[in-house]
């Protein structure tokens, strides 16, 4: 599993290095589980990542839960290619302040040939639900495999 | 309605201000058009709103949506103040690069005491649909009305 | 669009007459629309379409809107083949009683080489909105086509 | 919880004795495990509960996990009552055929003081996943209490 985490925080790397949509908020995740189909991570909530309430955004969530469960679905595959996402439901359950640190979970339901079916948490620290979701990702096409 | 045009564009000069995980996103957005329960915008898509492929993030459409179905819950109300977003379900149809200007429109179905569904569309500018969703927000408390 | 009419209601005939478990749901459905990609229909509610509270049920607004959204799928489609629901994710807005006529509209709003994503609604008759609600169905393997 | 158990269903009961929309897939439907704010059942797949596949139907699915969860939260209240639906969200991984027998758990994630949020899933007896689902109820208003 060393090697399997030390790909998931390369292309985490990537991610953030291309300063794109997720930039900011994905340089405060932490790996804290990595495993085949099964990853957890953990957020601190800075400033940068709330509403005017103070309060942990809820596109923020989405961001951290629909790039959560595309690791996972990476994760699983033996060409490291994200999967596009088909639909994202989660449900707002209780928030997250300034300081706190948010866990957040995410584990494979089920692949098929051409869907991935992932669940997704976000959890303060004393275990308290904040959201739970659901992502589904569109397979992206297999590489012909090399003849050689 | 020119007094509510006033009133939500300063409501989004604020969350822009406030320099919280929308603000990047929202200051690229412009109103094009704001009616009582019914608010349309355009977002031109940076590269600060994409992901590694180029292509405007899930989270990003997740953020824009959610924000703009809570403007548009604020515009029904006569107390500005924003719900809290309980559901949020979005699929992903197509996407967009970088260069191309997003629609995004919010139109209220039904206010009850205690929630606001409201429907989203994010469409390129030939109204091609990339995205539809629909949101959930708990209409806050009311204030008790002053008796002056 | 007479042929499609027919079509699709002889499709409606045959799952009555399988007598599974929609049968006695949609035998109380009349299309009263049927285009390519969008049809709609209403139901009288009946005592055996209601909860203990005498309102239609919540597996039965399902029901119906899953059935109708793959018979719009149908509709687009050469071969008369249903598609699988992937997701399907509804809002109860409202609720309707014994005696009162629902109107359901389904339509499509975009079909992929392997996915199509349906919207569709319940109203009462006076156009109050009871239900939206999304659904995603995985498009099934065309049959190659005869050399013939 | 023998008490817990027992009233649960007895409230199945005269959901199956009322005859309407849910009864003849409830009729089918046996508690295995009734704990506050945990309910599990199996249900055994007959022609009835079909789509013309000879596959449980999706709106089955969706009337068993939607009733399941309302069980699930009166489970956990002290007055009897059920909640209404307001969001239901099932995602179909996979299908059960007649005369397999599926599986069903809910569980409460949360209740605030207006919403109860459930999560379902319906498996196969091997475990296999057929769908996970979640759904918001609105919590009744609380009688109010008898001064004796």
């Amino acid at each position: 599993m060393v090697d399997l985490t030390n790909n998931i925080q390369l292309l985490l790397d990537q991610v953030v290095k291309y300063r794109g949509f997720s930039a900011d908020t994905f340089h405060l995740l932490k790996f804290t589980k990595v495993e085949k189909g099964l990853i957890e991570c953990e957020v601190k909530v800075e400033k940068e990542l709330t509403n005017t309430y103070g309060v942990v955004h809820g596109g923020c969530i989405a961001t951290i839960l629909d790039g959560l469960g595309a690791f996972c679905f990476v994760s699983t595959q033996d060409e490291f290619q994200f999967g596009f996402t088909v639909n994202l439901n989660i449900n707002y359950i209780a928030g997250a302040s300034i300081g706190e640190t948010i866990i957040c979970k995410s584990e494979v339901d089920k692949i098929t040939k051409s869907l991935a079916f992932i669940k997704l948490t976000a959890e303060r620290k004393d275990g308290t639900l904040l959201s739970n979701a659901s992502a589904i990702y569109k397979v992206p096409p297999q590489k012909p495999k090399s003849k050689l």
